[in-house]
């Protein structure tokens, strides 16, 4: 079967980066579109995939994963096809469901940090919806990242198998996305997120080790890992995090 | 086994609904905790069960499933579960995947439909935040709405299997979900939906041919489906749909 080819747009880590954390955890090779050429390339590349007309099951939009001849696109059902083939998910089906279930609910807050920026369209600039914006990041800083942060945390603490994993007692793609996640969220609301996590210390203590992992600390001092920046899902505009 | 519980919030379809159109069409035995008592007693029995604390995989929000020992959260991550179990899904791995990506899709949808009433805050007032739903619900139904149900569109007329159906040559649960996507939209934003669906045939003519399968006719004839309502995902407000 020929190696993993991740298709996602260049320049930001995005939804991209959840199947990044998992491919390299997994010390597969993968091509990287994203990273072939110039960005403006790489965009083409992956507009052409979505737009190509003999597929049979088109992705919605990216990021979309390529193995030979399948065409995965959902970062969860991307996540949810490589924890299977590379032991990052349990092999139970019902321990199987729960990362599921974990990842799908990482994918929610996703959206909505998404929306934070966002609130009003995804096709008008930030600029256009800032007094939105305000509002939204509000409610998500004050409410919504805290009952998420505070679920992670009660995963952690009632995971009858290990301490220290979310799930069972080995690293699974679902730990790896909280790491993102976490780590993005410091990124994008720096003071609010230094105050939730002083509330969730396992779910900090997680992120710290996921980080630590030699595979993804490796990647993490690697130029392959893209900065956080102002294009991708977690922006860092202050007056969003006053 | 036991036989499934679902438990919902009373009174509204919601997501709830997309399991329940499920365990209609596979024709097994459910409890739906919703319709127990009065919706305060329901209610009462719903957060009981998310705050439970011996439950060591809670689920973050309804709807979830019981199933003997297992307690399975998030729409999607059901319907997998009982897309295998029912023939509501293809065998096959890429089928089942390929399935369940198009649900994940359709869930995104239901995400941006919710938001179009609330797109500041879940925990606030329509009326709290009716400026931005106004906002929000114009760029909903003049490009996203519109570039999903193309999306689906272009399924159907790809798949290579089954003329009349989204995913080979069977009813699967996503085609299901899809019937409710369209039934809601066409609720929610009755003048915007119709003028899409003229784009779309063959989504509306899927639409049409769930809606009269034997079990989904008797199910939506019967007591046991809620009407939409302004409590659930797809209201009707016609300042949204002008």
């Amino acid at each position: 079967m020929a190696a993993y080819e991740l298709h996602y747009w260049p320049g930001l880590q995005g939804r991209g980066e959840f199947v990044r954390l998992a491919l390299e955890e997994a010390g597969v090779a993968y091509r990287d579109v994203a990273k072939e050429g110039s960005e403006g390339q790489a965009a083409g590349t992956i507009a052409a995939g979505l737009g190509a007309k003999d597929i049979a099951t088109p992705p919605y939009a990216p990021p979309f994963l390529k193995h030979g001849k399948r065409i995965i696109g959902q970062t969860a059902a991307i996540l949810l096809y490589l924890g299977e083939r590379h032991g990052l998910a349990p092999k139970s089906e019902a321990g199987r469901l729960w990362t599921h279930q974990v990842q799908l609910t990482i994918a929610d807050v996703v959206t909505e940090v998404h929306d934070t920026h966002h609130p009003v369209a995804s096709a008008l600039y930030y600029e256009d919806q800032k007094a939105e914006a305000r509002r939204r990041a509000e409610d998500f800083r004050q409410n919504r990242m805290r009952g998420f942060l505070a679920w992670f945390e009660t995963i952690l603490d009632r995971n009858p198998k290990g301490r220290g994993h979310l799930i069972g007692a080995r690293v699974t793609y679902a730990e790896l996305s909280l790491f993102q996640l976490v780590a993005g969220l410091t990124y994008a609301f720096p003071k609010a997120t230094r105050r939730a996590l002083k509330r969730t210390p396992k779910v900090a203590a997680l992120a710290e080790a996921v980080a630590a992992r030699p595979r993804i600390a490796a990647y993490l001092a690697s130029e392959r890992r893209i900065p956080f920046n102002e294009y991708g899902i977690f922006r860092r505009y202050p007056e969003l995090d006053p």
